[in-house]
């Protein structure tokens, strides 16, 4: 589960010295990116497979970017339209896709465990690209990273993390990731979109936004996720956006530098005032999707190093029993 | 909105030389497609996004396989399936894709107008892949360049365009560019496929098809684009062919050696006869998808080639000031 | 209709030292895959196009990473939400892709003998990746391959294929195969499921599973095609599984080296038992699919090299005329 292995299958494990390893790697793929010409060999002559059981064209597509601009061979797999509808498991067609010897396997999967599961069963480097609402790994880290330029530093920030906790597997991976850096974060919400287990995971809980805001770094709010909400209480537009939408009348709780978030798709009006959103002088949220291909291209980059470590390893012990 | 700029939005601000300078480096690209080794590198280190709003298989495929063989890192964004299913809205979409920094943006979107506000929200080089009845201006490059293969000249010719025209940017984008080479286009079909300001296009209206085609040294049928008419008349396809579908007959009124086209897809047996389609002494509809990779791999050349200076003045400038 | 034409159409009309060669470059190119750097320049400057009229989740990715491991420039069109839906034709839609220069055409339609009509009207070559009921030969090349790896010959072995005849390509072209290498193919199945002509394939027919796998050295089930049956009878899941399914009661008539295969998607449970598809000593159902990406490779690089060879000597014979 850590960084060190084989996959990347989620924040909980990982050391802060990795954390900060990773984010310096990826500085060097913002240069990249930013630069005239995009295009690296770190991955050349290897295969990346991007299986999303779940649509995200955001996620897809900066993963896809990643890779292509590493030199590697890349190919998107629409599993909602694959043969898992002709009655395969996940395990068969993982197992499939791994007969084909990819190197990279991106992983997008509705059911928390899924990409854990599936990382047991093949033997190419594993990336979660969200599983339920498990972790989102490499959104944490790009959250991170957003952050880290902004305010010069990952400690001792406080972090709101306002809106819909209980389904978001970005609030659980960037809680790991902000409580290992010794940052202190806070949970903004209503009662009915917090998590049974809240209390247990170190941060302070409110159901007020102003106090919730008060004094904090960074505003990061979360998307009203409709689509997962089955049967539950679900507030009006309007009514929500009146106690925890980001206005801001609200936002000036918070310190007069604070950033604010979110990892879209947005919800105008809903989840944040468009104004706020717009507003360069407070809004992060484009370099947050900046930032998303530069950690990928940084993850990426350390498994295949990692690899090619194992085969470099494998093929000496072979030729020493040979 | 001219080529000289950033984009590449319409025919409409193209000068003559530039158009004609287009089609000479696009011939450039003729011969590489027709070679063994169909790879150029002057995309190399660039990302090419196509964002496609409106399906279309053989203009996506054009661009798809003109950015490829140009060594670009080509991504396909299918925007019916994506982030605005859940809300967000085009801006933020393009704002998105804008911070992953593409090179080019080739956009096709159902409404006239979208492709020029979201290049005004971008900073890549953004080229109209068709924007609802106002332009799709490759296309008419696209025929150009074929007309100028079989006639030898763009200008002192007769183009009969037909069929329906009041649903049609490729007919406008046409119509445009022909005037500017000094054409005269002729628009036939029935009244109720006539657009509204047709009159102010400085184009023959005919609505006799054997008087349209008189004379003429080009014949460009258009799709019947039933999937676009909205509640207005549609005529039935066996009463549309005897009136205004391409056979033998009509286009024995044009020249003895005039060319027929089509944009494609064609309804045979409705806008043309499958005979004519196919008659290799006429029919030029093949050519026409020939040249449209070819015309597209100019249009990316010289964005690439104007990006590229842009980029070495900003290094040149910051150099200077710092 | 042979391999030493333009196309790969099927395995009839291939000669048994062209199965032969052809297996022994795929050997190559398994390595290459299982190697650290996965990639070859034998199509450089190569466009590949592949044309799913029918969904396929896993032989489109395997041509898919073959084309892409082997340097072509690789397009997927996705002919489900194509022209097609717009009322164009196959043969102009074929005629389209063709117009656009492709290498290699892959294509897979629900009509028998559709790939053979589309590879008359296009001058790149075309592969046929399953067409109908009609021929399915790289997956008999693979499964050949496989075969070949396990038992050290491709003659004198019995190989029972079980199950869905009928509704099977699969079936088809490895009974012509197998044929060829002088094997001898058992067909097993309820006679519901076994097709009309079957008596004249040269095969033994079997509706009794036991004797059918009598002394075997290779059981092949094929998948329970439900999505083809159309309207005759079908049988129960479990009935079906009673009599026909694969379980280590009825491998145990098979010879006690015998080997599985299944050219998946697998319905465990119906025409399978999972613990015999999972089973290391006896199912080569993952390395089916890795090889399926090398003898994919070795296709097309053998059409290739003849492209290659063809436009040499156009050219010499150009040269020479002119």
């Amino acid at each position: 589960m850590t960084f060190n292995g084989a996959h990347f299958l989620g924040i909980d494990g990982l050391r802060p010295d990795e954390i900060t390893a990773l984010l310096d790697l990826a500085e060097r793929y913002v240069a990249l990116n930013r630069s005239a010409s995009k295009h690296s060999d770190a991955l050349a002559g290897m295969t990346q497979i991007n299986m999303f059981f779940e649509a995200s064209t955001r996620t897809q597509a900066s993963f896809e970017l990643a890779g292509k601009r590493m030199g590697a061979d890349v190919m998107n797999m629409s599993m909602a339209s694959s043969s898992l509808k002709k009655g395969e498991t996940l395990i068969d067609t993982a197992l499939t896709l791994n007969a084909m010897h990819p190197d990279l396997l991106v992983v997008r999967h509705p059911l928390s465990g899924a990409v854990d599961l599936l990382a047991q069963k093949v033997n190419c480097a594993v990336i979660n690209a969200g599983d339920g609402r498990h972790e989102h790994p490499t959104q944490a880290l790009l959250d991170a990273l957003t952050i880290r330029r902004a305010k010069g530093r990952l400690h001792r920030l406080v972090v709101a993390i306002c809106g819909d906790i209980a389904h978001s597997r970005v609030a659980r991976s960037n809680i790991l990731l902000l409580n290992r850096m010794e940052s202190r974060v806070r949970l903004v919400g209503p009662p009915t979109l917090m998590p049974a287990g809240a209390a247990d995971w170190g941060c302070e809980i409110h159901d007020d936004m102003r106090a919730g805001l008060e004094d904090a770094d960074v505003v990061m709010m979360l998307r009203l996720q409709k689509e997962r909400m089955d049967g539950g209480f679900i507030p009006s537009e309007r009514e929500y956006f009146d106690r925890y939408g980001l206005d801001a009348e609200k936002l000036a709780c918070a310190k007069p530098d604070a950033i604010v978030m979110h990892p879209g798709p947005m919800n105008r009006g809903v989840e944040i005032d468009g104004m706020i959103a717009d507003d360069i002088n407070r809004s992060v949220i484009q370099e947050q999707v900046e930032m998303g291909v530069a950690v990928r291209m940084a993850v990426m980059d350390r498994l295949a190093a990692t690899l090619r470590d194992a085969r470099q390893r494998e093929r000496l012990r072979s030729s020493v029993d040979g």
